[in-house]
């Protein structure tokens, strides 16, 4: 048994968080941490979590955070920089599901999320937790840096194309729909449900956060020179992210269907479809899975894949706590086995 | 044609009031007033109007809402009683479609809207807008106080049974359901996709500002007596309201199908369906009915009447130039024939 | 470890069955049939179920079924009463999650089922399969009728009042409100998304089949002489059901909230909630918890209890399997312990 | 006025024409025709027609078509096509909103439907009734070909880059989604809410019926050379259609907003939205209207459309009417000019 707190656990990631720390088999909960709402039962706030949580939400300090063995935050973007290194030297693991250690440079931090890093010194340090690339880091790592939403369904639909060399590196797009939960709970107009249901539209076309992120990560694991297009929209649910990926072939014989296979044979929570299948991103609501399919229209030159996740799970919460899982030697789907909700 | 000006056109009901003002072809839209957004384009906001309003939204004042026929409030609650004198003053008619002048003593309004009514002068004048019951007072009226979305449909539903004295008055229960633009759209959480999609649940039991302003009503078309029990849920939907309302029958041989299709044989907005049906929101979604049906189950003594409305249209908007049709001598359905949108 | 068989997995409720049945610590899946799916996979019909359950469809009949320790009914109405004899013949315990064991009486059945009861010899020993009221039955049981969803959440709500005497028996009202998984899965027009979302309804008003189950379960536990007015609706969402319950108080003086908290103190799937509450839906999704809440509204004559539970879950698949850790002697949360799934 | 008949009016873009014909200043409705539904009243079906439409379903045939001035037809592909010639005899004008005389080429129609083209005769004659690029022919036509929904917003949004020769022909990508209403009512699981609601998946990748219309009109109005990889989805909403288009530019310094708006001047139903925009889908649910944006993400080498409809209007059967207002020298826009009903 391990102690764990959360850092920020009033939004949906945190909420997710709570439900699947509450159901390890090896983790104990500790503490639950929230300015804004410190004395309030987080069964309170969050009614699914009677009698599964019942901790108060504290102020974040040494005293809550002190003794855990790790600590997560599902904080907004530049609140773990400004307390991880004092974790750290306390000799908890830090695992952030924000952006704040995802990106390695610190000039392209501040240009993408508006002000100077507060701990460059750790940047180095931190590891990009995509087990399934960087499983071996992450064991040893004290510092995980738990990737986005999107550059998790989307790397991994990518990488066996790139990895393999089969497609031009300078002219992927990948269309991605996410379900509105990603937007997070700050209250705002364009996320009420009379605003965002029965509605789709497109946000931030080339210009989202994300990208800069996808590509850095493509770059360090199959070499320079990858370019994105990469337009986001809003899928009005609450769970749920579909990434279409067109990649143009560079080899004409390739077997699409085995290369992927065989990338992702031995990985617990990337599920590789048969030939001509749609995932469905209910098919992974609630669990931690990635669900491919690639497709190969008209044999044609554009490979086209199919990738989907739970936004919150595989796409934050669940991909959290499979990075703790890997950095403290425990099974690799603890607490994670459980299939999604359908319907 | 008419000048019609809109108080605080921002909100779901303003943008309602908008299109229906818009298509109506005996109004010209003069001004559209918001603190907030003054000096932005209608069609900036609200793009479904592009092409179809080309007002700017402009500060309240006399300059802007000075000339105009008709002035219609769709603000919060608290604005219009202290504006409504200075506009009557000037020769406009005012319909004010939040609570400012629905209720007749000030003292209960109090109660109920947590401050001094600014203008109790005025309470004696005003007229509740439900054209099926004060059609020929509305006609001569200076002054409208349009009705709730659930005070028009629950009131429309129990009338022809209280009107035939074949129920208790006492033990009157509204068991309703509203789609969730019902709550505005101020940004809040509880209203956020993400928290109130694959939801439903009930508030404020018992204590909701509908019910005096229902009671009020029934009393003064029914005779004194009435007692309600009020709870309103909310639907994971935009718009649409069900009422399911219980009486208990006094009278054991009413023929109760006889009794609603004479009561509303000639109203244009309020359609009794046949015996046995269901009315359905749905089939109300953009047009300004109030759909009914009455059951006898079990033949027992208990009549429960189903009756739904679009909470923004007959609800809101719909009725509120359904009023200004009456007070300027309009065909009663002028802009507001057209048919629900289904699916 | 025990072995498990499900007939009929392929609707809503069988495949939360497999979902649930698969997480389980003591049981081993060992069969599940569909004459119409015979031979597919069940993961290429129910794809959250990939890697987690394995098993193909198969025909139901002795080789499939035979050596079950406990084979589960998610079949049509009218299909465990004909094989039900030859299972527990076998040796098996049999738990039907279809209406063939709810009511008592043949007569009954038919005039609400449409058929001539197959097998009325069981119908005396089925035990009606609701834990809070029938455990030590059930513990002992080798035919288990699963109640239905709408009786769950409506007997749970009734219960402390009715067992506690305080409200009148004569003049019980149930206003409640079904997600549409409730509808089952076959295909009709009613229930497609583009009919049924943005939508709200009543149906079958007054003439439920789920009447005469509350009844009869209400006339056990707390005496004769209950009536029940039931009117059932449709939520435009997946999950859930609330039930809005009415009752006339008969003492004036009791402590609604005491009475419930001390009448299921000791359930672990019953939860009351703080006295003001409103349960949600969404607090129970793929959670086996029904919540409650009782009010007075206003001080006066009747008592308002909200019932909350996931249709499929608590009212139906949840259920099963907690009756089958009754009949088998397992911890009653054994699999059925993880909190709903929020947003 | 003219008289107007609508074969085959039980689906939703059925429905959705005998709305906007029934409110169209200068049609009277004649006739709604169905085999399966004849004898009953359409508002028993389609209750928001309940005092909008009086008719009862008929069967087609000569007493019931035979006099109209313009004939629908809302039918599943192959019935039009059967019948078209018989009713042109008779001097009516057809307007197919199927696909039967879409596609010039009788092979590649057997190739994408699946059997015999039964009046390969018609297929010269048949006019392709999208308006923006084939006005004057529409309105000498007899017999038009309502364009598929996909392919009206796709078309739309590629057009002014293929004219202006700005992008490669040959490597066009249109990541399209629609909502559920395009499936049609038919039932099938697959579109019940319970399985579409809070989830999203792609379909038919690369191999839907659509895409060799809307080559085929590229070709015929940009001249030959197109290719297009088109992949739709559907999402989890009633009405609405968004298409994310991809062209690779050949030409670095085009001003592309003022490309589109240019083009697009004089239209009354294609809306280019002020740069930077995303076109939501539900600024047009229930209108007539195409928005459309153009992006050139980081000022690369991709121009990318977003290009939004409502797949019943200007996707279905308010084209239909626009063609209809073509073909009879009305003001194109009659019956039309209503904004979109929002929220």
């Amino acid at each position: 048994m391990i102690s764990a707190a959360v850092v920020g656990g009033t939004g949906y990631t945190g909420a997710e968080l709570l439900r699947l720390l509450a159901g390890h088999p090896q983790v104990e909960l500790t503490a639950v941490t929230s300015r804004g709402s410190a004395g309030q039962a987080v069964a309170a706030m969050y009614p699914h979590l009677r009698g599964v949580v019942d901790l108060e939400f504290t102020e974040p300090g040494p005293q809550t955070l002190g003794g855990a063995d790790v600590v997560f935050f599902a904080t907004p973007n530049g609140t773990a920089m400004r307390m991880a290194e004092e974790l750290l030297g306390a000799g908890a693991r830090v695992i952030d599901l924000a952006a704040d250690f995802r990106l390695h440079d610190p000039q392209v931090w501040k240009r993408y999320y508006g002000e100077a890093h507060a701990c460059p010194a750790l940047l180095e340090e931190a590891v990009y937790g995509l087990p399934e690339i960087n499983r071996r880091a992450i064991a040893g790592a004290r510092l995980v840096a738990n990737p986005g939403c999107y550059p998790t369904a989307i790397t991994l639909g990518f990488l066996p194309l790139l990895n393999a060399g089969v497609v031009e590196r300078g002219t992927l797009v990948a269309d991605a729909k996410s379900g509105i939960s990603g937007a997070g709970r700050q209250a705002r107009q364009a996320t009420l449900l009379a605003d965002a249901a029965e509605n789709f539209r497109a946000y931030g076309v080339g210009a989202h956060r994300h990208r800069p992120e996808i590509v850095q990560t493509l770059n360090e694991a199959c070499g320079s020179g990858h370019e994105l297009l990469f337009v986001p929209h809003v899928i009005p649910m609450i769970r749920g992210l579909h990434a279409t990926l067109y990649a143009r072939l560079t080899a004409g014989d390739v077997d699409l269907q085995a290369l992927f296979e065989d990338f992702y044979r031995d990985e617990p929570f990337v599920d590789v479809m048969p030939a001509g299948s749609h995932p469905e991103t209910a098919s992974v609501r609630g669990g931690n899975f990635c669900r491919l399919a690639v497709h190969r229209p008209g044999d044609g030159d554009t490979a086209v894949v199919l990738s989907v996740e739970d936004n919150l799970v595989k796409g934050a919460a669940g991909q959290a706590v499979q990075n703790m899982n890997i950095m403290f030697g425990f099974d690799e789907t603890a607490g994670l086995a459980q299939a999604g909700v359908w319907p």
